[in-house]
């Protein structure tokens, strides 16, 4: 195991044990652990992932999971990574029609620190704790400069913060970029570009890079291209194999040039020469159509600042419980303790 | 006087009064000034500004402004703001030949503190020193959520950075924004976008909203729109009244509605929910031009997250030296005392 960062210097490593229910609720399904953490270490134990459908909230998801423990475990914490905006403790699941509140949480759990985070927010709390094997490397650079890191992915959405270490961190900035509009680079883009905004308006990053995302650039590419469109769903286009496999590859070819593109743009717009890291649920995916020396060109034309792209670590999570991670490390033991 | 922030809980106030030498320096221009800080004001005296044509170093210049001063000040600090990057406590200033570093800068100015900060670092760090009177509100909202706050600006170049307030703060996210590829979001900036693209290649936002992108934005205005393209300098595309009034109006008015633009995505990419300041050299001298309905559209235009965006309160910065109140308050009181 050799971890990323040299924790000692960046992040401030805690020799306290605490124990903490965690969370990562998504649109269909819910997952939670018991973490324990400390000494720089955090072990997940007690793993379950539930089907959100049928629950009438979060609460009785929870039941269900303390339900399955052998006793209701004595929790320090509860953090739970949330897939959206969490306002003023709480957070609105609109496909869900759920309504989840600290306050709420807090009751249910007799934790005595409890926290709603966003999931990329959880993303970014756990970079500090993955090992080199919890990734894939994109290029050839290992080690970047200062300690901000950037974190990004597309899944349902796209969504993306940023770490800070040092003396001030770990802080996590929390960010809208998936909502920011998508800048073309090339006269194919600016086609796809003009395309989307027929029926979209403006264009932002999440309309190409997301699952939806995959289905308009599928419709664009082969509107642009002259050729059939047929009706494909987000994964018949990642598996290459469905009824249209040209169209499928030119689309996923253009999502990973696209990918590599607003990655270099989005680790200007955050300072992230520390590391720029890829999540979400669809890169892993096509992880294995990634050419690495095409992405990291997309990535680091940047001039008149290739040589800071140039710089900057790129890597794609491919820890399938990274945000279980962070939420377990998303409170400093001061809070915990508060 | 009505303070912008809460200083008192969203940034620490210091009770310790110290001295120092703070500047600001840009391609044509170095200003000085002696910052006294503490009890959570901030003085400066002795202003002066210096053409940098004809010295051979900054520290030449240092020597003539302390020369000019009834006897060398006693100084705690010195904190010196420079158009450009700061890499490992040294920039080299590209346009005039200079070499700057911190440790030549603390054996010329016997600080006991010495630090070279980016300007818009230092503009950062003014947010919170800054007075009601010393901004421009564009648009109603008057107050923000959340202590993340963004400032940018076109100048010589487009500089953006961050800074947090809140326990972590006030904290200075540095980032590269201005180089992050422009994102057109109509046919009319698609044009432009492809015209630019012809001759650059990528588009960034600094290629549009910067002293040269004034040029830029003027050449492609006018050939997109069919019409002849004079030799311009950016001043007489600003003033309007050159000899080619038509195109300059043209020229402004796609120049601000971009700004608007791209203060909204960047204020996504940044999760600036506390506020949006505009700096840099550009901005005020088109303030007079600035509709404010239209540009806090612009702004907005943020689908699906314009309730996020239309809480933002945007405003430009009219203090003049609100760079060097920011040098005056980069460093902590414990690091000057360190």
């Amino acid at each position: 195991m050799t971890a990323l960062f040299d924790n000692q210097t960046t992040f401030s490593a805690s020799s306290q044990v605490f124990k903490g229910l965690v969370g990562d609720i998504g649109g269909t399904n819910a997952r939670f652990a018991i973490a324990e953490r400390g000494g720089g270490q955090t072990k997940l134990t007690e793993f379950k992932s539930f089907h959100t459908d049928g629950y009438k909230d979060l609460y009785a998801v929870i039941d269900d999971y303390f339900g399955g423990l052998s006793g209701r475990p004595d929790l320090d914490f509860s953090v739970i990574a949330v897939a959206g905006p969490v306002n003023d403790g709480a957070i609105k699941f609109t496909n869900l029609d759920w309504l989840v509140t600290e306050t709420e949480l807090a009751h249910h759990t007799s934790a005595r620190k409890v926290r709603l985070i966003n999931d990329y927010a959880g993303l970014a709390y756990a970079l500090p704790h993955l090992q080199d094997e919890d990734t894939r490397r994109i290029g050839p650079v290992r080690e970047g400069k200062g300690n901000v890191h950037a974190v990004m992915g597309a899944g349902t959405g796209f969504g993306a913060s940023v770490l800070v270490g040092g003396p001030y961190g770990p802080y996590c900035l929390s960010t809208e970029s998936g909502h920011a509009s998508w800048a073309p680079v090339n006269d194919f883009e600016r086609e796809i570009h003009r395309f989307l905004s027929k029926k979209h308006g403006r264009v932002t990053i999440e309309m190409v890079l997301s699952g939806p995302g995959l289905v308009n650039l599928y419709k664009a590419v082969t509107n642009v291209r002259g050729e059939p469109t047929l009706s494909l769903t987000p994964a018949q286009i990642t598996h290459l194999d469905g009824p249209d496999a040209q169209g499928s590859r030119y689309t996923v070819e253009t999502f990973l040039d696209i990918l590599a593109s607003v990655s270099g743009d989005l680790s200007l717009c955050h300072g992230a020469t520390a590391g720029l890291f890829i999540a979400g649920g669809i890169a892993p995916k096509l992880a294995k159509y990634i050419d690495e020396a095409r992405f990291r060109a997309r990535m680091e034309a940047k001039a008149p600042l290739v040589a800071y792209v140039e710089a900057i670590p790129s890597r794609i999570i491919t820890h399938e419980c990274a945000a279980l991670i962070g939420a377990a490390n998303a409170l400093t033991d001061a809070e915990i303790l508060a």
